[in-house]
């Protein structure tokens, strides 16, 4: 690539798909850490008082397709947390499920060009979308890992961090 | 933006300096968590048998700057985890503080261009070099939340996860 080609900005570090690819990259992971509890425990077990996975795998839910939801119709609706429907293992992982390409399509509607577009998500973060994005990526990854220590403390082997 | 511009690919979305802004971003609430640890606790309390947090701060240490001057160098030594000299908050405090501009100069020295051509970091995982400074991260944010959970465990209020 010459110099003048990089000048020009046309070298992206990372593309609108490979950030994608990341992200469901964590997404199969997050998906095995619900399936790494026990169903009981996974509503039920915590350690300093912390919310149950369950609890924090729904808010990744209520973050993901709702997001992108409202960046695609830029729409600023509340972040709704509550999903009293999702009562076992099995309904959070269909939930888990159908939401994977939701995410695809809905990421797919979001232009290139306004990643950097600000915008007010749930009508209270008024970031530009990348930013945005990033930030529900990070947030799964750190509960997620408050997930891990749950199972260890359970004296459960969590999956290995490096398997998308 | 016009439609010709974005078929040229040149809206990027999300830049170098972007990247590293994120990085040292979650960088200074990582810094944050250790702070937060009583001295003695930081190198001794964990929870399931896990690492204290100590540890995991030296490793996240053990991977920025040697990895970033591997990527930079093209060279693969092994990765080095043990940094017996680090005893105290302070010691690890000042470690931290120390990385910070040669993450930044590091940083500074990978060619836009450079960010999709693989390299073999530490000599064992072989993959473009936006992938490996992006599990730099990810790996960041996810042994900080644990310290988060033994922080919780220990009766502390952890910093804010949106503080960066």
């Amino acid at each position: 690539m010459d110099q003048k080609h990089q000048i020009m900005g046309t070298s992206q570090i990372l593309s609108k798909a490979e950030l994608l690819n990341h992200w469901q990259g964590h997404r199969r992971l997050t998906r095995k850490v619900i399936e790494a509890f026990p169903g009981d425990q996974l509503f039920t077990f915590s350690v300093g008082g912390m919310r149950p996975f369950a609890d924090l795998a729904k808010e990744m839910l209520a973050i993901a397709v709702p997001g992108l939801q409202g960046i695609v119709d830029r729409t600023e609706s509340d972040y709704e947390e509550s999903q009293p429907d999702i009562k076992t293992k099995a309904q959070l992982l269909l939930r888990w499920d159908e939401a994977t390409p939701h995410i695809d399509a809905l990421f797919d509607q979001i232009p290139e060009a306004d990643f950097h577009v600000s915008f007010n998500l749930f009508g209270q973060y008024n970031f530009p979308i990348i930013q945005n994005i990033l930030y529900f990526i990070d947030n799964e990854i750190h509960h997620r890992a408050q997930g891990y220590v749950y199972l260890r403390a359970l004296g459960i082997q969590p999956p290995f961090f490096w398997e998308r």
